[in-house]
């Protein structure tokens, strides 16, 4: 981050310590909003990416609109200012209280995944004596080339359902007293580099609105679900005009809006895991600087063997380096966050970056080891301030204690 | 478990919801303990594998000591009323302050990982003014054939040192006016089916204190770790006898007390997930089952490829069974908890029991996509017991609402 100075930082907040730049978060989200011009469109920030209710707010007070996958998402969005008419609720197992509970706020509209959720949201709405707002997540059987774990639009995954399902379930929701259909939906998967599969994916559905509508469902909202890549290392992320252009084009002339919900674009490289340096220790031919943060912190290493840049706070251009594992205090082989990079020589209490940590970092975070979880800090304006206190011995036994 | 009535638990608990059987958990502790007959031996849990209070208090009453890996690991133990000269401190990456309250709690031994850690833990004894009762962790170079993530005994992990730097540790430590070495420790890895890896490995250490004593160090405590396996699938269980046998036979007459750190053989199979089924769906020519549980409360398949049998507790014998996956609501391909098995038809309302879930379950789980971890209940003489409360909303967002 810009002039951080991070001794400070973990001096005054302790580490493993997350630091999101909010400057940078407002920058991107306004980048992303601006290029679809004067066409109708609303950037819906994936919760899950990053759920900090203070992150939530300062996105909402920008007139960004969110993607939730839980009720508990939607519940968050709402207490962090959101207007629930932004709000979507995705996902391919909602609950029935889950759906209750988003027709009563009133959100913009609920993402269809299944005939039998259709069902679910149907009798729900008729026990409310509401009509429910809903989107069909469409399956476009496209392969989108990422890490398989987040590849969502190949048809023999959970997501959705393919062109000919949702074509019954419109008719059929546009046949309901309790449905009104809204809106058509896909997400592709995440971290794409390559945005082609995205607008592949648009021209497809674009194409079945048009059938849609020759068949009397009019829908008003075209949404591109999220997955803009980030560089993470050497990566150059995707060009925004060129990705909205392709969502415009593929759109042909449609007076729909265009609903975004991108996640990792926004909060990836606004964000920082702060971490200090335990040990250094040498086995065998092998080199490992052990730090204070694990992969309960940060399990994207692991789960995805992804890649995150660490820079040594302590160097000096001119040191020497070596190759190292930096690992976790965890007892799992798995705990890592870098492998094989070269780093300077490290000193306990040293600190060290690990980069692009914004996204599905804490909001993956764990108690294992019963490690407690970090502290988040915003800088805002130059200033640092605390928006997750660091969880403490009491927290994590909150719900055991009174129990045993 | 035998006789439970799931749907009644559910109705009780709601789900996702962990149940335990503490009189399997008492069992397999007291099966373990009682294979070293006559020869002093001390059976310290693993506390990660499952920390809840109420487990760590039924095995403490039974006499067990603990083995820990953070100072929050150490307190929930004491907090159970562990005795504290039966815990042990484990772990590559302590803190100056978890050593410093280690020392103050009086606990067995710090098992040590490195040399940079033995001057740590000699600085903060010699700050305090007591003698630190140490073990070294020892890297045996030995194969112990598990998954990569779980396998420790190789010498180019981040684990223990290898028997030279012991050597050089343990004479060092046995001048140190402020170090006791006490001990010696190795643990190659976990979930091990052929556990001949760990007779190996003991006949190297044992050979090693015999040098060390000749030298003039001599240890009291052996330290074989954990690992013991468990029949997720049609693995056979390793024989409890032929393990301690091959330990006895390692030590060749030695009076040492021989220390076992098992975790998933505790509590493993003494668990099991009970999850609802939200909705089934066939895309394409796959079918999904999707349940209310997810990869944030059981992330072992996504992490691992862990493989955990799945009960249909509405079935019938004479049900047709399909293939399925298993899925939750998380937006990720990796949410997934079987991949392939046959299940009879589901409804939604459903009940499904995952087996083999009491270790590395509810340690590991998260509050990814904001879900609510799940309830923990007990099952002790047929009768169920809440440990741990379900999680709610208000304490999702505790450490962040009063900071937006
Ligand atoms: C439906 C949906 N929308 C949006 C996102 C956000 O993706 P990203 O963070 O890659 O933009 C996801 C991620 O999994 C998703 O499943
Ligand atoms: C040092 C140590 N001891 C014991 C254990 C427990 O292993 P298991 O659960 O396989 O018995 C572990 C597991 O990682 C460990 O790292």
């Amino acid at each position: 981050m810009k002039n951080a100075d991070y001794s400070a930082l973990a001096a005054q907040f302790g580490t493993p310590l997350y630091i999101y730049d909010f400057d940078e978060i407002g920058q991107r989200y306004t980048a992303l909003k601006s290029q679809f011009g004067a066409h109708k469109s609303l950037i819906c920030y994936a919760v899950k990416a990053n759920s900090n209710l203070s992150i939530l707010k300062l996105l909402a007070s920008l007139g960004a609109g969110f993607d939730c996958v839980s009720i508990n998402e939607v519940k968050r969005a709402v207490l962090a200012g959101a207007k629930p008419y932004k709000i979507i609720f995705s996902g391919v197992g909602k609950s029935d209280d889950e759906i209750k509970t988003a027709l009563e706020i009133g959100i913009l509209m609920l993402n269809i995944e299944s005939g039998a959720e259709l069902e679910r949201v149907e009798a729900v709405a008729k026990s409310l004596g509401k009509k429910a707002n809903i989107s069909i997540r469409i399956n476009p059987n496209i392969d989108a080339k990422t890490h398989p774990y987040i590849s969502t639009g190949l048809s023999e995954n959970k997501f959705g359902v393919v062109i000919e399902r949702a074509r019954e379930l419109y008719l059929k929701a546009h046949k309901s007293e309790y449905l009104e259909p809204v809106g058509c939906h896909f997400h592709i998967g995440s971290q794409l580099i390559d945005i082609t599969p995205i607008h592949e994916a648009a021209v497809i559905v674009s194409d079945f609105v048009s059938e849609l509508a020759a068949a009397g469902v009019e829908l008003k909202f075209f949404d591109v679900g999220g997955g803009i890549g980030v560089r993470y290392d050497d990566e150059s992320e995707p060009d925004l005009y060129t990705y909205a252009q392709g969502i415009l084009a593929a759109l042909k002339g449609k007076e729909m809006t265009i609903v975004c919900e991108p996640g990792r674009y926004i909060v990836a490289n606004a964000g920082e895991l702060l971490t200090k340096v335990l040990y250094e220790k040498v086995n065998g031919t092998k080199r490992f600087v052990i730090v204070d943060a694990a992969m309960n912190d940060l399990i994207r290493p692991s789960l995805y063997e992804a890649y995150h840049k660490v820079v040594a706070l302590n160097a000096k251009n001119s040191d020497k380096t070596s190759k190292t594992d930096v690992v976790g205090p965890i007892c799992e082989s798995g705990d890592f966050l870098a492998k094989d990079i070269a780093l300077p020589s490290q000193n306990s209490g040293d600190l060290l970056l690990i980069k692009s940590a914004g996204a599905y970092g804490f909001s993956m975070s764990s108690n294992y080891n019963s490690r407690l979880r970090a502290a988040e800090i915003a800088i805002e304006n130059g200033k640092a301030r605390l928006i997750r206190a660091r969880e403490s011995f009491e927290d994590l036994i909150r719900l055991e204690k009174g129990l045993i």
